[in-house]
């Protein structure tokens, strides 16, 4: 995952950017960068690390414009370096920068055609960059000197026609305006902003409406499926939409764990979706073990809280916060590979032993990935003293590998891939092991708005609407994997 | 604030000092430090900024050593600097290094003595220097060359007989072992742990007692009011009372702010007592305003949240998390002085607009200080649509100083200091304030250990356990005003 | 001034760019930067400060590969910014790196047409984007896929028709290989070298033959005025002239000053050409002034030296090392502008007392340049005792702008620019001030290689071989005053 | 070795401290440190690298006071890490800091002391930690409120007492001033000078006049030895001789190599002294070989060229500067072990092979310690096509350990140890090897300062002014070896 923005203002717009990026910072915390135009020179700042890290005094002061993308990253597959930090920038033609949240399926047959027609060389492997060069191709075919809001948008529908995958974009065309574009099935999202100023209009577009939330922006609407947003230099905003008859799938994944509570995406409060989500589990319990005889509802912080109490006050079982995070979690061990993500949870959660003893507890979690995790927390509440623990998924078994943006690990390392319910019950140790069904889920989203009728829920049920051929797969889970991941950091 | 710990091992320690204060580090942001002790050598590390950034590779692995202290620090008038972290250390005699968590109030005092009888050069504004050299003197006018417990006991009895204040320290004798006290009126929390490795016993000492959780120590007890605890290098506990005579007067700001809910203080759990605070809250709703009109109660994150869940749960209206706190503001405008505090809040919570439309709230803080943010936040409730805005505070009015070792801001800058509850409610804005009583706030404590039965309430009741004079309160006032804060920081 | 060089190797070529780089040094310490050809894709790492402070063990190794291309720069009008380091780097057509020495004359004009003609962003004032991005396009317009060393050679003479000035380049084409070319008059030099390893040949480029000394390079030849030199992937070398009818004019000013003793260029000695200009300074001296009555010639360290000390020599007058060079000045007061520059002298120039008490002394430096720091120098002589102070340049007056890569002041700047000797000898404040005649210069460099008729003498001439509109002049006087990078550097 | 230096002025000292370390730069580049006196507090700033690297802006900042120390560290044994960069500071009595240039010899006799009589904690393995708390304990004793300079030259009498070997000390005395001593025999130099400004008179002492010359300080004497200077607070000096009947036996190396030519030690001019063993070289080879046969006489950079070009001139053989150093050296291989030193010789020097093609050259050094640079530079000068090699070394056979603060190899590692000239000879691979007489260096130095009659030359010939007992020179040959130094380092 990652979060993007853009803004086209009336006055410096770098430390918007940056508050803007620290509110979807949450979308990723591996890397950051702001691009902003500065007459007519790009500047641009990104490294490593969270954006409070990545920018300083210094950094900001060069971040001239009133103009300007960001983004930030969390590590997939292969762009692990300082060098992959987005915005990626060519200079040919005009001079443009992309700012990129999802991912390519078809970027093998892309990258070829990149070297082989266009010439055009590409030093990473990034499909971000690739989508860049993409772009900057059907740009550079386009008319020369005069390019018209609709030059650009005929290039954006090139683009929908070439590439394949999830994907929401915002891009600087140097000379021009802020460029953002949404996959034809809308699988990332993206939303667009408007505020007054004395100055005049004022445009955003981000990942989430909190950023604009935060800046001052209200929020417009979303950006359509295969819609593409122009906002000029000087504040003009044109839209249209650049790809047809493709069905309308945001990410369900979105609602479940990554998106930010206060957001609202295709016009549903995460929020409420979540407290919907408590609800409809609520309601399996009761239907599977109406004489569950639990004591305490106890949640995973920090993003299961929101489904935990819905589900505790449907219960009417008292709620109990019996797991306190431990905020400032220390470098030694954030290491990847599964050793020592088994020692790890201890420093990041504890207990609080009063709250498990002698109880029946149900544990809450958003979603249940690798297991590894969970197991752990489940002998923590033994640990504590609880008679039993039960355990709860907000989301359905995670069975399949994402290929729109989210790094899930590689399907054999998802406990429920291959496995009953009752199989994973056993692996995690769980008294009971309880999954939300995938119609509830689907429910909880769609309540808040019935127009839409179609989710990516690919990781549930393996079933990608954007069509996949076998090999991607099949390198897909060769990338992701533990021992892949550690051989690169390796090199 | 500060977190300190200390551990006598049977291994190397630094990396569980590490993780120790990273659990710790609530109690104070501002700058970190561990000393060990490696053969005949003190290592020693320290530096501004958090744990996690304040120690790299390169500076664990210079810490040898399997005894060792470790400090957090929180800022406290006149200890800003980078030369002012902690532990602090004297070479003369044995070489003594300490960790302190808490305030002296007869700090001039002990200055002129220093300089005049013991010629010992204080180098900094900090009170921990003091001590630090008050314990140097007290142990070199003991017996020469074969210290024992003994001589070290008479000379912490000799620190508290000059010692005045609140405090908790941890305290490297090079060649001898670890020493940790505790002030004679127990003000600030020091909890001793025990470990049974193959290699023998280990023992720990830290401000709270999460840090022996994580570590997995288990918590033996509390230091007693003026006790102090003794560890040889190899392992050996001693313990003696060195005051007499003083009453055990826990600082009860730890319960309603201070400490992690994780951790039991003085054996009474602070999750439960913030619990009880909004039981008891709830019933002080019921009885001044039976007919409320609550829609939802809304805690302000995080603290807030225990005591918000159960009074909501009392008052049997929903609980809802209606604030959404960024998790990663950035720099740009974390800036200390009035006009900027302003600003942040919007940076630092998002409303969900949703949850306040229409609807009669209840905003739920642990406490009201300065009033600033609470007036802030009761405007973006009424911003996002709220009918009417209620604002309940788990604490009651902060009217005085802290001295003990909370760095509360000057008593010009409380919004509560000569102003009644009606006129606060009109300062910030709300259409109905309420405060905890402080009996109430007491019961909440004491129902979990009916041992205690005093507490250092002086923020709410100006009673100082100490005794105070006039002229330091004054002293105080000047040194933590913003516009002394400011000047500070300008030279 | 700036350095460059590049290799196409059999193994890793990282460490001895590196290498490379620091005896190249001298010719630029602003910043430093190195690309290697790491398979299918470019490794780029540069920064500001000397290249030992640029390049740490994490950069090196990422710096994989046997082919790549390293740059140090030196200071000049407009480029100044970290982001301006080189190589450059364009990823449209094939992927292409440079380093460049030297400087443009018509860069207006390319700047306008790469804008309207090839819709190629220029995001920096450098004249080097300008140059890779006039190369990029003439190579994007030859034949597509099969590039030849045909192919790239056209493209070098496409360059040559556009460009104007002095330029000495290094590029990779990934893909491809290492193209270097030095401009049609061959004003900056360029030095082709090569190694036979058990592996194969080796070449190198580079801007002095030092670099090739210190890394086991045999010397073959120098890069010939319009000559483009690409060693292909595979090692095998093409060269082809490809600019005709040039005249051959190296600069003059990479002897006097530039270069380093033990370079060779043109086949010309850099150190016997400094003694060469002792010997004819010697004797205009002797025909001047018979009876100098000269004590002592006293070098200004370090670059005099070398002619000093022949010149003592054939004068048959003691060379005493009077002034001591303080090698570890520190920052302080390395400022740019008049101000901070009288100071600076003495803390890196010390005076031995002994050496100039009562004597008349000869002050050699290689050139006047603003002569501040020459009459401070004479001061600094009879602050320590001199009876008379003669001072002795060993190039003639400067009296004008260089256009082709040295950083010069403004001419205002330029003490000797509208000034007699004898008027400069008084702003100096010598008792005698003797310069070289620009006849014995051109004399001491040609008495080395007799094929070189003519030089780049425009800074003490004002001829420009290249030819110069008035409307360039100006404009580089108004970028290189004082006031005006003062300007810059407040921005 | 390492350069020291004390002011005490009458404004802010702190720049002037940092400019007069940067001049005595050349006696140690291992690490850096300030103290001064701001108001009743110690400000102090250090840490490994050359000055330049080791203070910036903010850390000058904070460094105020009109009066202070500093010191610039060469690595001897067991002084590497950065905890051990000087100005040493304990609190206890006064608060007092010490820079210390030298070596002590009975340390271990000290340290004992300290610990069983004085209970003072010695953290390092610095010997000037130890002489610190000498002084410290020496103090301590002495009358208790009012410091007088009777008590602290009494002070100083019983560190003279105690403390054996070589060291030149600047300390600063919280409270009183600045307090300087050297040792009885004068083995390490200390220079004092004074300034006159409008507010006052302003003293200073330094290792090296050029401290002084730079500062604008006039030289009035050297520290004499045993002497003590203590300037107070108000700038009051006093002086007196606190050692009798000991030998002045200054170390006849600074001389040799150490010094800067431009300093003046013991009224002795060294670039002079320089000069004379140039002179006594060329008449020794006129002796022993008046038909030498020599085309040119060749220094090794830098230190060695004022005495080739005496010998030069007194030869009648023409000075040339064969070698080119390198000043910007990387780090890749700067690193110790005799393995990376053969390699490294090459990326330090660069030959100018025309003046060796076919020449007999006689090439000088000022002396010959491991022989390991020698050779490569002989076999150098073979490459690069010298017919025949001499070599000359300005300073006899160094055949004994330095143990007064000069960091020699182990004698082991010493090529003239146990070795006739002619064994040497033959391990060089000279055609002909010729060192000077001590004699004659002893004439050299001593022609400029008739009083001195006496030279600590204990590399040379093995007699130790101090006396040494043998456990402790098999414990410095233990330390030095490379071995030792590389185990040190892997700790």
């Amino acid at each position: 995952m990652c979060g993007i923005i853009g803004i086209v203002g009336t006055t410096e717009v770098a430390s918007a950017l940056y508050d803007g990026l620290t509110v979807l910072q949450h979308r990723g915390q591996d890397a950051a960068g702001i691009a902003t135009v500065d007459g007519a020179r790009l500047r641009l700042h990104r490294g490593n690390g969270l954006v409070r890290d990545v920018f300083n005094q210094k950094a900001m002061s060069q971040l001239h414009g009133r103009i300007g993308i960001g983004h930030c990253r969390y590590p997939t597959a292969g762009s692990e370096g300082a060098e992959e930090a987005q915005p990626f920038y060519v200079n040919s033609p005009y001079g443009i920068a992309i700012a990129h949240n999802g991912n390519l399926v078809n970027t093998e047959e892309l990258r070829r055609q990149m070297f082989e027609d266009d010439r055009r060389h590409i030093n990473t492997d990034s499909d971000s960059e690739i989508l860049l060069n993409v772009l900057a191709h059907e740009l550079q075919i386009q008319e020369r000197m005069a390019l018209t809001p609709d030059h650009i948008f005929k290039a954006v529908a090139a683009v929908h026609a070439r590439a394949r995958g999830g994907y929401a974009c915002v891009s600087l065309l140097l000379g021009y305006g802020v460029l953002a574009f949404r996959d034809p099935n809308g699988i990332r999202p993206l939303v667009l902003g408007e505020r007054v100023t004395d100055e005049g209009h004022e445009y955003a577009v981000a990942s989430e409406s909190v950023a604009l939330d935060v800046l001052g922006f209200k929020r417009m609407r979303d950006v359509a499926p295969g819609e593409a947003v122009f906002i000029t230099n000087d504040g003009q905003l044109h839209t249209r939409h650049c790809a047809d008859g493709a069905v309308h799938a945001p990410c369900i994944f979105e609602y479940v764990y990554l998106a930010r509570p206060d957001s609202m995406i295709e016009n549903v409060s995460v929020y409420k979706a979540r407290l919907r989500m408590g609800q409809r589990l609520a309601e399996k319990i009761m239907r599977e073990c109406p004489d569950h005889g639990i004591d305490a509802v106890i949640p995973i912080p920090d993003t299961a809280r929101t489904a935990a109490s819905s589900l505790a006050e449907a219960l009417g079982v008292p709620f109990r916060e019996g797991f306190v995070k431990n905020r400032y979690v220390g470098r030694t061990f954030i290491m990847p590979g599964q050793g020592d993500r088994v020692k790890s949870v201890r420093r990041k959660l504890n207990a609080i032993d009063l709250e498990f003893r002698n109880k029946t507890v149900l544990l809450v979690d958003d979603s249940i990935v690798r297991g590894t995790t969970s197991r752990q927390i489940i002998q923590m509440a033994r640990d504590a003293g609880a008679k039993k623990v039960y355990f709860a998924s907000a989301a359905p078994p995670v069975r399949y590998p994402n290929v729109y943006g989210i790094d899930m690990p590689s399907v054999t390392e998802l406990v429920a891939a291959g496995r009953t319910d009752k199989e994973v019950e056993q692996v995690l140790g769980a008294d009971w092991l309880i999954y939300q069904d995938l119609d509830d889920l689907v429910w909880a989203v769609q309540d808040g708005n019935e127009e839409l009728t179609q989710f990516d829920s690919s990781c549930f049920n393996g079933e990608y609407v954007t069509g996949l051929d076998e090999h991607y797969l099949k390198q897909i889970e060769l990338l992701r994997s533990d021992d892949a991941k550690a051989a690169r950091r390796d090199v």
